[in-house]
């Protein structure tokens, strides 16, 4: 359950090339994207000639009013964006997508995901002279293009995508086109899709897609880059050397569930996770299935079909959001949690519960969570995890980036049992997860990127290498030492 | 689904005495309740000498910033609401809680509801040279309250409520006391809990009392009315003149799952509805079942334990709130509903599907959903309404009070059936929803106000009487023709 | 200078009939009337059949944004009032003009000035069950219209006006009219305009209808109201009991120079009171003549003029506001002050001055730039008033109504020569001031209204007495027993 | 009068080295200097450590609210700005100081005036793969400086200075020290001042020194360069090539009258220049002089003293802004003159008026501001203009910078005065202008800037040579065929 376990969301990135409503298109397109990205929102439209922009912080109805989009009226091209911060500080001058306007050309900007060679690439790029205006690694792409001395933008593009690293999309506006790139393991997801009135749309995920009433038209995949213009469409590659390791997050609880990623839709993958789950670890005592809102619920109705137990609605989640400013005594913290998360008494009383959860990151939330049930009368609490336990921090776009957050580096599933006071606690197996996804991609772990519950970075470490090695807890340490590594640090396959 | 139907909720109110942090409760306590309206929030506080008031325009969250906050510290007695607008324009003058300086005392007065008799009131007391501020309802009470004779303020209230009708329940704040009052049919919620430093609150719902960690004390009944001061808690009776009739729409979608209303848990409730709607009005052929979010959603697990069909999520709600500025041309007006509510292409593509709802009310919100999810590949759909036909006006509360709104007013389950485009559509019965209800009260409809599905109206038309008669439909006089009305027009038992 | 010295000005309203930009004709007349309130603002609108509304805090640019004016598009009938607040607290439920709705009519009613029984009134009002929503005088005489058992809106208004006390003009609008009206004394002024396209406007001051390119047609007397309505103007009066006696306030420093009120233009008022000062009370020594900008620079002109010395400008006032949201420590608090004002160190060093300023009310303001101008290197200053000794508080409309305030309650001009630093101070006397007006009216002070001045209050003191009788200090007892006075507590002629 | 007449003022610039209250100060000084710039302003703070930025669009205290200022407490060293568009367009992107985060250094950076060449370096370094985010001059020093090879920051700045043409001055705030600059012909101010503290502070203008309570320290003189840091204070030449040639546009309108620049006071300038006016072109049968508020006001009282006439005020300035959002219609539009500037009828019926105004630039407010007038009944009105005919385009930092914006380029006195509907025209002549400041220079013009009189360009063209030298009139050229030049287009003293 994301909004409580400190997984945040990375982004997500829309375009459309040729639409006499584009910067409606792409407001409702960044609306069925705002679960990626809460804390700022931006459009950049052109008309072909004129470049303009809109920006704002916090949720895209508060980002970007009804003024800001009166501006954007009359333009044919746009890209825009949904923004949680995994880099750069969270300051309007962060916000994208970025719009450069050069004495030969306008640019527009947007990314999705994180680069781990960016601080190496920042130094080297300031020591010559450049000047950052942004934390963004969006900037550096930029900055790459822009010195590259190839003859055209794509050639500049191209050589641009291939010294960044990490796992990441782009989505790019020139008056020549629309760009979008998908890095070398397509960690992060970029598709293609079609109006009604034949423009083309591009986005981080197919809800997006869907929500336009557009057509499906095809995925992006690991190196690609597509280019939509006047003449119509092209995917192109800008490297060979890919391994498709397409983010297990994604289907694990950052994309909406009506999305569907390299053809498996979402809601069905959790639901299979929760009934593999049930087959790995029954819960033979329970009297009912709850899902912690709204994350889990399909794989706690996965959970509850295959053990054939009433899937009940033991908790509720508050569908309003709650300002933090509120700040409540220690008496009244423990309530702040109920604002957002509330155990339905009358149903969980007396009662032996399956809780599904979607992942434990820290273990706080879980940890309240079984104390509210507790208190609200439930008698047995089983935990069942629909993942494996998370036990690497994420580089490539998650904001989870240090060993210490994560309970599962240095606590067995036992440990992690008595420290949230439940019954019991069981996570999906690696191969559960794979299983359950089903992508069929002839790469490590069948095409899924898994870095987090395996420590398997297919993309590499570059500028985290060091710290990371020199923080690995001797759960991690032996964890690694007993299974088998794909990746060496350059995310080079071993051999 | 009570978003796109038109059934908007119908405020909430809370109250608190005596605790040092009772904004800050109140404010919690109105998050919970936030589901009941989004128009507006205020909150009176006193420290039993100062009354402040904060109020705005909004979610709690807009109306009520930090810095509104931060004047209503200190103090230890407060009320506070939010509206939805059934009466009164939208106005900020409109926003409750009123906050009176007199020359003798203060008060602070919020209510949930709507008076039937309140036009001819204010005609009347104007005529007497009233003036009135807003116009809302609240405002009438305090008028009469300050008219009567009445030795005392208990008294004057007391003789107050006697004279307004309809469905209500009030919360007034002053230096003596916390009051909180409920119609002679209890149409509308009200309910006492106890803080752990001993502090009373009371609230609409106890979803409110729950999340603040308070133990829920009581149900305020049909006719009562609660004083809390620092003597402790009384609850007494204002008429003798009283006949229970809960609103079953609370239980239906107005209240929050995890609330338990005269004992009863909504969410419960609602499952036991699926059951019996399943039992009532099986679909033999479906593959599986999905419900509307959010109110459908239990409603719907219910039908498919009941069937043993897979329950599935075939329809995402966007859970970020999308703001009505944007006028799409009439090519994008159908995206528009797809912001809000995505079918799940790849769950529902060739299957044939039961579609629960809770309630058709006028029928173009169901006619948008069938039709996308059709689109979407869908075989069959078997719509199935958790409620019985919606055939009549409410005038206690809900925003729906002309006859010419309700498509069940005029057509038939077959005629809707065939306007919605599905492929068959069932109702739950009236006695299904009393069944399942479960109340045992020794007053008609077991104690429920079942007003918009049977004409029969408990706390009488007053105001409303006329118009409404002159517009009755041939279906709603074939109707009451046929059907024992157990209310005359003034709410009296009829003989 | 009445920024500095604590004199604030009391509002300004504004009317206009049967034009079709009624509002922004009000917004413009409204912004020429910006120098009478500062604290906010409104204008309500009616096209004969709905009448609306718009208000809010702080200068009219911010008070009424573009948004709300183009809610009072298409309306030809408007009120509109400036609001500083001498009266009621600051809350935006009390920036006029206030909008009702009865149900047998609409009215908008703005008022300048105070009600000297509005206490007492209102507590009678309440007793008999009144409700009051702020704390603006303006609410009384709509009570005591509502109330009023007279057969005419015109009628009832007229009773009203009888009741009320004070000084005040009022702006009313209904469908059937606007009406203006003026306090038995013509304390507070109003006129009456016509556009080139034959509409009537009313205004606290002449500079509206000129900076709307309208023609003067005349003063509203003392105990007039007018009446406007499609049948044309009408002037009437509803009472007998006048006397003329207009606040010479409004010459001194409240109106704008370009005013002209009763006949007399403010600016060749104040250069003549400028004149009559050097006459009266010559600096022998001085090397120029500076004014304390704004308000006083024409009588300091004309105090150069008459002496034949140099006008120059020796302090510089900043056109912009300083917000005061920045507590400067004790160090900085004197650096504060030439925030708004500064000494031009290079056309005062050296230099025997004297300073002309309008008045001293408390003193601090004076001792400070007497102080700054000596740091900037001046060698003497004459400190010269252009208006008598402000012994006595004021009740009709200026903020200023404690004697406590008032620093000639307690001390002589010299004892406020020595307090402020200042080589010498003289006054202009009282029949000077008088002269320098040049009125011609059979009433005492030949039509003025000095109260400050002389303790002689032509509209009586109703509630204030008590309070004003307890604190009379020795030097104010002194004056009255040396000097007539015309009036007695009830504003009646002494014989 | 350079509200109305589209001269605009160029930016303010203010800093401070090692004072507790850095950021207050930095608010107040720039305050004082608000009349430089009114489209928005910004504060950079340091610890010597961090850097902080707040700034914002409009007005110091719209700009920078108490929220903003509440983060820049407890810095000691900062860096603030006013400014006026006179290049780059009116975003927040372009609002300064900017503040730059590079890997081994911050710089905040602001400055006052244009950059001549600033066109033909930002496309060189463009095309070397920078990346301007702003189209404020402003970057391009802050891109030589760090593309520099110079060893320290002072190098690489006095290297970045010298390639930089125009006239400018810049604050540039390190951790190292506090940077001011002037250009090289000091076109533009900068003085230094010093708290009792011992603090220096940098600013545009000597009112900011006042305001503060610091003592004056120095001008800057043309090409300098200041550093303060814990050091002290050090002033250096970065050049050699200057020429000294103070704008003489400073002293006609730009500067706070309270200022001094080079010694001479800017009101004593004005009123001299008056005073030489009323020589040269007495206007013989005027009964009065009255000025142009605000800006005119002091050369309007020498022009009196000197011919001994009344000096009135016979037009009187709204001291409120008015928003343009009000569109009034053609009819309306005229009022919506007055709403700025009224005419004070009494005053000038059927007097003979002297106007002084301080220039005319495009001639449309001359023309109303006649017609006004004459309109409110007065018989003659002698313009007098205390400043030469503006016949040539500026370059330097005022936003005049085009041939076809100024009447005097193509016609004579003698067609204006037909033109704006007056009775006599006459100009101040270059040499009365230049004695009338009094500097006693030894360089071309006495050390002035006079572009604007006399097409005399002392920092060259630059850029603007080819557009400027195609789009001379037929006047223009004729003047410059018979007046000496003494600069050329590269800003060389002519031989």
């Amino acid at each position: 359950m994301y909004d409580f376990n400190g997984l945040n969301e990375e982004c997500g990135v829309f375009g459309i090339w040729n639409h006499p409503e584009s910067a409606q298109l792409t407001y409702m397109g960044l609306h069925s994207l705002q679960h990626r990205g809460q804390e700022g929102a931006g459009i950049v439209c052109s008309d072909g000639k004129e470049f303009v922009s809109e920006r704002g912080l916090g949720l895209l109805t508060d980002a970007i009013n009804k003024t800001k989009m009166s501006h954007l009226q009359d333009y044919q091209y746009a890209i825009g964006h949904v923004r949680y911060a995994t880099s750069g500080n969270k300051g309007i001058e962060n916000i994208q997508p970025f719009l450069y306007h050069f004495y030969d050309m306008s640019v527009g900007v947007c990314h999705n995901g994180n680069l781990i060679n960016a601080q190496s690439l920042r130094q080297e790029l300031e020591h010559q002279g450049a000047i950052f205006h942004s934390s963004s690694d969006t900037e550096v792409i930029m900055h790459l293009i822009r010195r590259s001395k190839q003859p055209t933008f794509e050639e500049a593009l191209k050589e641009s995508l291939r010294i960044i690293k990490g796992g990441f999309t782009f989505a790019i506006l020139t008056k020549e086109g629309l760009y979008g790139a998908v890095d070398p393991n397509a960690i992060r997801p970029l598709v293609v899709g079609q109006m009604p009135n034949g423009a083309y749309i591009i986005a981080s995920e197919t809800c997006a897609i869907d929500v336009l009433g557009a057509e499906f038209v095809r995925d992006i995949h690991a190196g690609e880059y597509v280019v939509i213009n006047d003449e119509g469409i092209r995917v192109e590659s800008y490297t060979e050397h890919t391994n498709t390791a397409i983010s297990a997050m994604e289907y694990i609880y950052f994309a909406r569930p009506d999305s569907t990623i390299a053809g498996k839709n979402v809601h069905a993958v959790r639901k299979a996770s929760g009934k593999r789950l049930a087959q790995e670890s029954p819960a033979e005592t329970a009297d009912m299935v709850i899902g912690v809102p709204n994350s889990s619920l399909s794989a706690a109705s996965g959970y509850a079909e295959e053990m054939k137990l009433p899937y009940e609605m033991g908790l509720v989640k508050n569908q309003y959001v709650a300002r933090t400013f509120i700040q409540p005594t220690q008496e009244l913290r423990e309530q702040g949690v109920r604002t957002k998360l509330s155990p339905v008494k009358d149903i969980v009383h007396g009662k032996n519960i399956v809780l599904v959860d979607d992942s434990i990151v820290r273990g706080t939330t879980s940890k309240r969570i079984v104390r509210m049930l507790k208190e609200a009368g439930a008698k047995e609490i089983h935990v069942r995890i629909a993942s494996p336990e998370f036990m690497f921090p994420s580089f490539y776009g998650i904001d989870v980036s240090t060993t210490a957050e994560l309970i599962s580096a240095n606590k067995s599933p036992e440990e992690i049992c008595e420290h949230i006071g439940a019954d019991s606690v069981a996570y999906l197996s690696v191969d559960g997860l794979i299983d359950s996804i089903g992508l069929d991609v002839d790469s490590p772990y069948s095409g899924l990127c898994v870095e987090s519950f395996t420590g398997d970075y297919p993309a590499g470490l570059y500028d985290y290498e060091a710290d990371y090695k020199a923080n690995l807890s001797d759960r991690q340490k032996a964890y690694l030492d007993q299974n088998k590594q794909y990746f060496d640090s350059e995310g080079n396959l071993n051999v």
